[in-house]
């Protein structure tokens, strides 16, 4: 092996404290946009026209906040778990400065925790990653861990941090962007009645569509996000020794699809302020039809706005099972074996008066 | 199931008389330009280059016409189509002002005619579609009627009404792009040197080329299009309850096929002018190789426009049969099973003085 | 069949010193870029972001070499290999003015040379096409030979016109961009800290990676290039009558994805100069999954530069068959049968002083 080759850091890489600075930055452009569309099929208004984010206060339309979030996550992923077995979780992400084609993003990480197994051959990696424009604003940052592999079974384990992680972005903490206004929202164009009013905490909302994942679209998708884990792209080496015998499709697809899939039924949900917790329960596979409802967890005053309010909510994603009775967990609080994904995060939504 | 979900329109809920204007306004760009060419493989010049749309007079490469038909006919499905069981044709269709990138497709509909099937379970709506751009020009408007379910069979049937649709758009009521001017139309580039001069009433011709259609192919299209009719993305509904135990492929996908071959033979119709019927004869699946042939129907003069003139043609896609023997009709009127369009248009073309 | 549809040249049809201006120019986009990522997976820092070239002194992001490479090949195959049976090779190509977004290419090839085979059937054809902009710059130049069928046997044999081609570019007739500047190059960004000065002749570096590719991905590669060669798109016609029983991957998308994997051991590669000869070994189909290696064949100086160093590599790329012992050609000169690509290009890279 070359050593000009970079295979990536394995546990014993990582130390609390350290930033890496990930290679690649990225300039999001109209063509990452209309692939996100093509791929994912949103509708949500705001990210959709430039006439209806303008109404708004946006100075054009920006690109939906997971196509932000999967090119920062692609960014990190090189060197943070090109070798990891899984991407355990997510929590306290935080969207900050829209992201508006032209923009170009960069990203580094810093090593919040490590945790040994028991087993001695893997590892818990935390990092917070962070998404910056080019004038060094903050697109978003989130914390996720993964499990990853040691180099040398033999290297002894380091002391174990792991860091305290709220259970979700506080309301005060939410940023809502800079100059939007929500006089001119038109319900027609967005395509629904129900505003932030008109949701209650408990209530769940099956969004009804399915749509099946081909291997194309999958991979296109990742390496949009210049994401480079193996295991998605490799149908030689899963078949010959992957755990599965088959190519596994990026968590962030999914994360994609449910939101795309939630527009019908919240529609108004223009913009999203938070990733409070998140967790691929299941690996999704081509051929899987992905189905998807949500749960409104929290209704949340904006501080300083009447005319925006935010909504923390419950995306669930399934496959092969439409969500009219919303599987979850079963009362033991093991999941239902058809969701692929939990999802606790947070969007903003106009607010009556 | 939670209010907040959307589930479309049954037969009544149409009146005579109702516009209904879409959600989701749409900014067309240069991503969609790029994923319309990776889907359709079109060569047209005028649309691949701004160089020679330039030449023309448009102050840059407009985008294919049907790409801008299948914007706002993506926009009227959630409140037309979704609980369509076909659709059944489509008349009168012009196109107005060019689609550029940049600019926002809105579309509203108006139901133009209603008519209860014998068997009380559905009946058919006419409506008029049209999609304006940011500035309020019309960029295309078009019929089309579709067969819907009723949501209660026992609901009494409205007045039958049959709006009376014209075969085909008049020559006097084309409209020329503005600035349209052909003097400097390079043929080289163009890919033919057949100009509307050289076409004759009754020849038809062979474009040879056949495209073998995939699953994701048809999916992203139609997800670009933002067409969220379920037939075309949900494999797993398809199989248990769908007429033909698989996905469908959306028809405005097979129109784009057909322009894209057509530019064998028909290299120099720059633009389209209108739509002035068509049907989807047989649904298209993934595997299906499409082929298409076309005959000239119509040699129209362009009135005031000596260096300009319109061909009304019949474009005719099938499955699986290359075109050399034209595949169409049988003698008692009845299509030949390799038929999937049937499509009676009118293109613009330069003119030999 | 109708006259008007166009069935390309065949052998007889070429004669040495013509020149063959190709049809539908194409403005190149960021649609266009953010297709090439989302299906090769590129992560060239130059290529992604506007921020890094700018750093280099680019005005904005160039669009990838070898994107410009295939449009430029796209517009000649309806004239130059519609009507081949085989890409033989490529020799003295040479990249020029970079290709930016909203540039638009033409071509054009003159005929370079002619040698009919002794079977009487088919010939091949050498010719030099050319991909300029809008303003005349010459964006690359390249030869490329074919084996192109006769229309009729029995017409004579042209007097046979081998042309001498070089085995390399010489580091003398190297095009640098105008304007690079390496004093701001940031090796953290671009992902690797292995410059110029770190290779050596003879070293060989795995990339590590394999990508699997699906019918759609390269049917979408091959369209965006408008890249109308038959047996790439008609699985009817290929499982009817072609050689394979299934559509052959266009050679452009391997070298695409080779360059892309490439990436992993040679990321400081910020640009294409040459292409110094290459060949198309084998065959590729959906669902072959490819590798690559390459061997540093020289290290070239850069005349009058002594901040950027070129590097003339062998890059291979393989089937089905990891690199790690860099499957080649046996002792005898035969290939390995896992060999797609054998491909003799040239490169630019920051140099330590």
């Amino acid at each position: 092996m070359s050593e000009k080759t970079r295979l990536g850091n394995f546990f014993e890489d990582f130390y609390v404290g350290q930033t890496i600075a990930h290679a690649t930055p990225r300039t999001i452009t109209e063509g990452d946009v209309a692939l996100y569309t093509a791929l994912t099929g949103s509708r949500f208004a705001t990210t959709s026209a430039d006439t209806f984010a303008h109404s708004l206060g946006f100075p054009r339309a920006p690109v939906d906040d997971f196509l932000a979030f999967n090119m920062v996550f692609g960014r990190t992923v090189p060197d943070i778990s090109i070798n990891a077995v899984a991407n355990l979780g997510y929590a306290t992400g935080r969207f900050g400065h829209p992201v508006y084609p032209g923009d170009t993003l960069s990203a580094d990480s810093t090593v919040i925790g490590l945790k040994e197994n028991s087993d001695g051959q893997t590892g818990v990696v935390y990092v917070r990653s962070c998404g910056v424009n080019q004038r060094g604003q903050i697109a978003l940052d989130y914390c996720r861990w993964v499990m990853v592999r040691k180099r040398d079974p033999a290297s002894p384990a380091p002391e174990s941090v792991v860091p305290d992680l709220p259970a979700a972005i506080a309301a005060s903490d939410l940023l809502v962007p800079t100059g939007i206004r929500i006089e001119q929202y038109d319900t027609a164009l967005s395509g629904s009645t129900d505003l932030w009013n008109d949701y209650q905490v408990g209530e769940r909302i099956d969004h009804v569509d399915g749509m099946t994942i081909e291997e194309s679209e999958h991979m296109m998708a990742t390496r949009l996000y210049q994401n480079t884990a193996r295991v998605h792209f490799n149908q030689q080496a899963e078949r010959a020794a992957g755990r599965f015998g088959r190519r596994l499709i990026y968590g962030g697809h999914i994360i994609s699809l449910a939101r795309s899939l939630s527009y019908n039924g919240l529609a108004n949900a223009f913009s999203i302020a938070a990733i409070n917790g998140g967790r691929h329960v299941t690996p999704a596979f081509a051929g899987d039809t992905v189905y998807a409802w949500s749960e409104v967890l929290e209704q949340l005053l904006v501080p300083g706005r009447k005319d925006i309010g935010a909504l923390r909510l419950r995306t669930v994603a399934t496959k092969d099972q439409p969500c009219a009775d919303f599987p979850y967990q079963t009362t033991d609080g093991r999941y239902d074996p058809s969701v692929l994904l939990d999802f606790d995060y947070t969007v903003l939504m106009p607010r009556r008066e």
